[in-house]
């Protein structure tokens, strides 16, 4: 198959900063034509987690996010940080948004949110066996409702359109065809 | 249900450009805790489209995604332009894209890639009975390679993790159950 990568000729920051770094690069396509001026966003890697308790309910998690002025209806997850692998991300996440902890953890798969503007992936995890053992423990600006389903009222949210988050909705249809919710 | 929505005190701008606006707001929670520095992505809204042609092939496309440096497998579709409708965007989009025109489009669904980062939203759609009636008629520094699957190698494509675009995977879904490929 053809190559169709770029090289990457050069590269400026336009602003940098630890909740969004925007990144301006000069390029050249495989036929030599050159890209002046191609848009990165730099992101540290991602999780989230579809978590099933030990009585086999869902925990969703309802958040304002202010970039779409929506309250959205979510899976727990969030940011890897620093040298940390993304299943130690996904429990930890998972303990500090629900306070529970799980028996078992599996990759689910790993999805960009856009590889056109975004350089982050993300890894979805599935987590069963759920037991809650703490509190929720959030960061400063975080405001997270729990909330339970069954995985059939899951099952409905999502077809019906009610998950509003690419990444979310991925990770559950994932999760759904994995317990075989879904064939 | 209490209300997380948050207040927009005020919005500078730190970048304006076609491909990527960057945005910076000062907030007021519910609780009246001040969110300093919130980064808000804007961008125009996009469609995406699973399109299936007269014999029942899937048209997908493959090209080079700077971002994630990542040759990627994916459904076609771009930016609603100006004050088109997102129908028309996702039929023009198929038809610059791959040069086919169809029968038959129907919306799926939306969902935000994330309403974290970025305020617009994807429509998705199912396009069915595609006829080929032109060439490809690309923008600028795209170069997409179309090909065809057929609904159940897509299906294996999906599972297989091999979709690495969530927005993607997320219509791609939606369509196999709303083909009856997935129940």
């Amino acid at each position: 198959m053809r190559d169709l990568t770029w090289k990457k000729l050069s590269s400026t920051y336009i602003h940098k900063g630890p909740w969004a770094t925007l990144r301006q690069d000069k390029c050249e396509m495989p036929d030599g034509r050159i890209v002046e001026d191609y848009f990165v966003l730099e992101y540290p890697n991602w999780v989230n987690a579809v978590a099933i308790t030990a009585d086999n309910k869902v925990i969703m998690v309802r958040q304002y996010r202010h970039s779409g002025g929506i309250v959205s209806l979510e899976i727990p997850g969030g940011v890897i940080d620093g040298d940390e692998t993304p299943e130690h991300a996904a429990k930890r996440e998972l303990l500090e948004e629900t306070g529970y902890e799980f028996d078992k953890i599996e990759l689910l798969g790993s999805v960009f949110a856009n590889p056109a503007t975004a350089n982050n992936i993300t890894y979805a995890y599935l987590a069963t066996g759920g037991k809650k053992v703490s509190g929720q423990s959030l960061d400063e600006h975080e405001e997270i409702i729990i909330e339970e389903y069954t995985i059939e009222e899951v099952k409905q949210l999502l077809l019906g359109n009610k998950i509003p988050q690419a990444l979310h909705c991925t990770a559950l249809f994932y999760a759904l065809v994995k317990l075989g919710e879904l064939k």
